[in-house]
């Protein structure tokens, strides 16, 4: 267990990624690095394609165009919440499937928003100019604010494309993403859960792994097919030992570049808290789907997020627990930071200051109250937006919180009125749980609290809540947002009134925490320059839930002296439910136990590359060289956990479904002829 | 919801239960409410009967015998120790059920030790004579002790018999239990796991239920059967409607006697410590169980009880957030405390102080370190045992901890040279799992925590202590018992090294958390006076898992409307499994699927009443007016999660098998005729 962070080590320790690290900013790659190592010449029309060909999803994931058609795949558990959304008591596409003969059968998401990224602008001089040496953190806020929500409104009017200022390098950098939007969306082919999903919780972050994590959707404009000229071909053939591959995708959140102040505060504090969370949200989950089949199918929606997350983040949280890993840490910040700065001129310091000032307690209430741990209710959430946009709608563009802006309006409003089914129930259930949450990490006697209760008990409280809203009907919610801040002053809806009484403690915290925010991204700002005087762009930034493509080869590893080779295959698979006894959640779907012979037990199912990944990536292309699709990114296993915090490809592997696996059971198990002539260009 | 708990209060306003409250000791009990409300004359001989034919199971629940032959019955769920410890690889009792076709082939249980109370002396007057007035905290613990080490030594010098001292009303009152106690007990039959849970985790705590929760032993003395004239002769009729029924069993805990700020303790720091534990270790052992057949095996054990602690303790408190209990406890409070007491002699303010003085961080590191939630490991137990064993018996009775005095030896050394299997896969996993918690509870950057880590990462620390440890050998650890000090010091054994590394710290928290314990025993017992003056023993004692004696009536309830009888049937469960499709734990073993034809659908399966239960008394017989036996009881319904603090009938029940269903199920389906037949008296 020690070996492999010495190892690790030896790339941080100069500060330069050597290995294969790096989540590369579309607009500045590592063509050097690629051409000296993997002779591979990385021309700006593969970078083009790969850009305009690699698609967000809005709920958390990646994806691709994988034909000319705006056929797109990414992960079924990318796809799930639209599955979810478009079944209902009686039909389960989730746990069923659901496979459109014709094009007529697609059937349009009610929610889901894909973003096509077509153009970045450097635009770090405009929002740095904005901040003036002799401001207050508040001040610098509003500024920055300010000049953000200029540039963002400006692009939007001129180019019709969703714009989104992205923070790189923790504020030395700042630039401007240009996306292709598209809301027409149609589901095409997802698998059972049982497939894609294979192993469960318990085969999650680990490897050999078996699952066929695909789901196809399709992008339309105006009632029909788009066309995306630029899309990934199919590669009937897969990736090999050894290859270089490539993944285009979105990680979401790393922390690499952040000061060991900062992390040690993550792991005393905001680990434990998100932890116990997680476990919270788990049980309730799990115990709620229990008591019958209608409220297993609710409870699905949420479980996997959380489940993934819980065992995402004890992974960092163990990590950061290992000595090892802080002990390196330490090393490497030791080499970065300068000696001779004074107290008060060293970031370093002030970011430390701020794990003090930003106390627990005040952590908390922000997870809590504003950022919606205690009120974790889809139908709260609505209440929350219309309250809010209220009151944000009449102010200046500069003037919003973020995600009230103008550029974000569109896409914000085509969630409030998503006609995706409620349950009242379920609502009720998740509120009374949430509030009972609240109550455990922040105790009885408050005045927030005291809000919320109204000297009820808990369970009555939420019932009444979520009983006496209106916000589960789409019209109520139209004509809410439609009438402005006179029609929610004048709504008795219970949500409505209950979000009100609760915004000005919540808008405290927020705006308390957005100062002390600002205040780290200066210091951050500082570290980066220091940083850049060294290395330059040379390291990637941290993920941001944009665009980066990662570069890796294809290969096993070595796990307690047994060589895990770089596929898995079918055969594998079906001898692994064997041994399971077939007990869930090793057990097969009814297609795949009768059709087993129907397939070449030989095709590589899934397979493991260094590339570097991390959440977020999920439904991420893989390409080789040609820039062919060979496999579609669905995890990581265990050793890639603490990649949060450091590169590792001692073990660490990003897991993919191999393009053949895809070929082969889209045409013998599921008969879907027609999804596979257009992936092969037929 | 409110008006259940005004409804309690009425009740306990003056303090006097008038419903069927209490939990009797079998030296005073209620003979004329019974008179006077029930028409019923309970006389010594019933008593008697009734307190020689109930037993203690020592792991936690209750039982009696129903033969004169030694046979006993208790829950499938209080048998399941023993179960899982006679089971292997190959053949899982638990999960598959057993039968003992005749007497040789009853299976000896590895640990599983019973004590059936023949006798109680008041002590009371020798213990609270040998504490003196002037005596600081920690001298009268000592003086305490000493007389309470004395008076037992004693007892079992001149009885031979098992001899406990049980302190009542917080100290106001102490009794000497003398027990007899069987070692050799035999398994003779159990159901299938599956029925005996039937609902599993989602119908704990609820009503209807469909449960078999039976299991049966035999004792035997000398290799022969036991001798047990003392017996429950098997009811074919069983309980009816409005029936008058007493349970016969051991209640563990209860806290309705507590001060408002102790309530206040529990419900602000205890209990969201306990649900935390109890969430983490919960989600621990369900993905363990996910990894294989063999790992589902060991995890069950602990499964269920963690399961079944988190929902009575979720209900626990909930109850305490409850605005209409806390407001009545005040009430109640402040109608028993006088007004004119000055701050230094009110023993409510000295229990208030007391949270102070106990703060959050002391209550943690003592759960943590020395009640052992940091170590989870039954070899760690074994190992801190033999440490202390070795430090403990060189001393005088009077002054070891209590564990370890004279009177407790013999129990306690049947336990530690258990010869039941022990999987170190298992072990490992655990411990890594608690440290994990103890760091997350505890922080990182503390003494203890670095003893335990020695620099390396947990998982390595873990396995290594694991892996250097032979106490998975019984002869080892006999040897170190038998060694005494002079072993154990001698001894590199990784486990016997690690708990005495332990040991200096976790015997200061214990020596901490003791004497600010005899602070508050010495205000409970002076609240106990004042409650005396007022009403004697007419309110009976919180529950010390010691023998106690409820009454109540067969009797249904309503909820939300819907009306529940007093019964449920066969033909009611077999329609539950199918509504819910058959899935787990909706899951009937295929011999309740096979055999519906055989069975009287009608016959009733569990039913409830509103005697006073609480944990502890899974597995109690009750009784009818002639003292036969009618029902085992094996839960009681949401609605009786908050006797912990305050007795109600308004809905609360208990819930029982009834001794038809039983008798139908034994005869008709397992084939069982034997054991109807002894059951019978044919």
């Amino acid at each position: 267990m020690q070996i492999r962070f010495l190892a690790i080590v030896l790339f941080l320790i100069d500060g330069v990624a050597r290995a294969d690290e790096g989540m590369w900013l579309l607009n500045n790659l590592p063509r050097e690095l690629l051409k000296k190592k993997y002779d591979f010449d990385l021309t700006d029309a593969w970078r083009d394609r790969a850009m305009r060909a690699s698609i967000r999803f809005n709920n958390g994931g990646s994806g691709s165009f994988v034909s000319p058609n705006g056929l797109a795949i990414t992960n079924h558990h990318i796809g799930s919440d639209s599955l979810q959304k478009l079944s209902s008591k009686d039909k389960d596409l989730y746990r069923d499937g659901f496979l459109a003969k014709t094009q007529d059968e697609e059937l349009k998401c009610p929610d889901l928003e894909l973003n096509v990224l077509q153009e970045i602008i450097d635009v770090t001089k405009e929002v740095q100019g904005a901040v003036k040496p002799d401001m207050k953190p508040a001040e610098a806020l509003a500024a920055r604010k300010a000049i953000m929500a200029k540039i963002t409104k400006d692009s939007l009017a001129k180019t019709g494309l969703r714009s989104d200022i992205v923070t790189l390098y923790h504020g030395a950098q700042y630039h401007l993403y240009r996306y292709q939007k598209y809301t027409d969306v149609r589901l095409v082919f997802a698998p059972e859960h049982q497939i894609a999903f294979f192993g469960g919780d318990s085969d999650n972050f680990e490897y050999p792994r078996y699952n066929l994590d695909i789901c196809f959707f399709r992008v339309y404009e105006n009632g029909k097919p788009a066309k995306t000229p630029d899309f990934f071909k199919f590669s009937t053939v897969g990736p090999r030992d050894s290859d270089l591959v490539f993944v285009s995708g979105h990680p979401g959140t790393t922390n690499r570049l952040e000061t060991l102040a900062k992390l040690e505060r993550r792991r005393d504090v905001t680990l434990p808290y998100q932890l116990e969370l997680l476990r919270y949200r788990e049980a309730l989950l799990t115990q709620y789907a229990e008591k019958g089949a209608e409220q297993r199918r609710w409870a699905q929606r949420d479980l996997f997020p959380v489940a993934n997350a819980r065992k995402a983040l004890t992974g960092q949280y163990h990590g950061l627990l290992d000595p090892a890993i802080m002990n390196k840490k330490l090393e490497v910040e030791a080499s970065l930071r300068p000696k001779e700065l004074k107290p008060d001129a060293d970031p370093w310091r002030v970011v430390e200051d701020l794990q003090d000032r930003r106390n627990a307690g005040l952590e908390r209430a922000y997870y809590l109250f504003e950022r919606g741990d205690g009120f974790d209710s889809r139908l709260f959430r609505i209440a929350r937006h219309l309250v809010r946009l209220a009151d944000e709608l009449p102010k200046d563009d500069a003037k919003r919180l973020s995600e009230y802006r103008s550029s974000a309006l569109e896409s914000l409003k085509f969630q409030l009125v998503s006609p995706a089914p409620i349950s009242k129930e379920y609502e009720q259930m998740k509120l009374t749980g949430s509030f009972y949450f609240l109550v455990e990490m922040y105790g009885v006697n408050n005045e927030m609290l005291s809000d919320i209760r109204e000297q009820k008990s808990i369970p009555d409280r939420a019932h009444e809540l979520i009983r006496d809203t209106k916000l589960d009907d789409v019209a109520v919610r139209k004509r809410l947002y439609d009438g402005g801040r006179k029609a929610i002053i004048n709504s008795n809806d219970s949500l409505i009134v209950f979000a009100r009484k609760m915004d000005a403690g919540a808008r405290k915290l927020r705006q308390r925490h957005d100062e002390l925010d600002e205040i780290q991204t200066q210091a951050y700002a500082e570290i980066a320059k220091i940083r850049f005087e060294k290395f330059g762009t040379s390291i990637a930034p941290d993920a941001t839930f944009t665009l980066r493509l990662a570069f890796g080869t294809v290969q096993g590893y070595e796990e307690d002296g047994v060589k895990l080779g770089y596929t898995t295959t079918f055969k594998e698979m079906y001898a692994r439910a064997k041994d399971q006894q077939y007990h869930e959640p090793f057990n097969l779907p009814k297609r795949w136990l009768d059709g087993k012979d129907k397939l070449d037990l030989d095709t590589p199912f899934n397979f493991v590359s260094t590339a570097d990944t991390i959440g977020g990536n999920s439904g991420s292309p893989v390409l080789n060289r040609a820039g062919e699709f060979v496999g579609i990114n669905f995890d990581r296993n265990r050793h890639g956990l603490v990649r949060n915090f450091v590169y590792t490809d001692h073990q660490a592997r990003h897991i993919s479904v191999h393009s053949r696996a895809v070929l082969e059971a889209l045409g013998k198990l599921y008969g879907a002829d027609g999804l596979v002539n257009e992936l092969v260009g037929k």
